[in-house]
């Protein structure tokens, strides 16, 4: 993997967890929605850098991803737990998060969708691939843990164009 | 992500497309096969640590993952990239790799598959899920490139259960 993309690598999967990573997305009408993320995958996919993440259909961020085909993935600075924690927990549907935690949305380099000013680290991500989770594999703990609603994720596969 | 998993994360990633790693795997008569990945992505997923492997349905590994649902990743040693090599380019229904380059193969932890003694790190995995590759969703540069013989991965999705 691209030296300057995996140095980032450590940070970003040691705040996948805990707080949490905020995943920025773009519908085609120029809104854009954030989501916490406790999940994420990062490596090397088809020679590109990847950064996969995991949306359930239900969410509105999924609508925003299948409109516009782009994320950025911002890994929050200190002091940032408490956006962090409440962005995992309401749905923007209902509250503009954005503009209810001030946060700044900056111009991405190479894609539509910004990145979050406060944010320490930014991945602009652009989808290659997605599949969804299928249901018939999952294992039964797992299935009755997570999948109570049967929303079985969306597995978004993006090209990591820039990080920064 | 565990922090004594995300601390191997860097050389992982950093060895995983030059020279690459060593994906070993087991059918259910006890034989092991070894292949060369340059792909893999880590990271979280449904709460466990994960390592995904993409493994072409024609492969040999193929076989073996889907005998035993397990499989270890082990991170070659300095010195080790010419065996690394050779072992991307033999099929293991040819050769026995692991004899061939001397491998020394030692017991696993928590799985039956086990590992390279020359490798630096080792991962053992548990397959949670498996996926494959969507044909009507590969952009078409990618198609025409990587699978001019339409053998669309598998990707398996293993739990770390220990990395050492």
């Amino acid at each position: 993997m691209n030296p300057k993309i995996n140095a980032f690598t450590v940070e970003t999967l040691s705040k996948l967890e805990n707080p949490g990573l905020l995943l920025l997305s773009m519908n085609k009408a120029g809104k854009s929605n954030v989501m916490t993320i406790g999940w994420g995958l990062v490596g090397t996919f088809w020679r590109m850098p990847v950064f996969m993440v995991a949306v359930r259909p239900t969410r509105y961020t999924h609508e925003f991803i299948e409109e516009s085909n782009e994320f950025t993935v911002n890994v929050p600075a200190d002091g940032m737990d408490e956006i962090v924690q409440h962005c995992g927990t309401i749905s923007g549907r209902k509250v503009d998060k954005i503009k209810e935690y001030n946060l700044t949305l900056e111009m991405a380099k190479k894609i539509k969708v910004p990145v979050i000013k406060q944010c320490k680290i930014h991945y602009e991500c652009k989808v290659v691939h997605k599949l969804q989770v299928t249901p018939k594999l999952v294992p039964p703990d797992i299935k009755q843990e997570l999948y109570p609603k049967s929303d079985y994720h969306t597995l978004y596969f993006g090209e990591i164009l820039t990080v920064y």
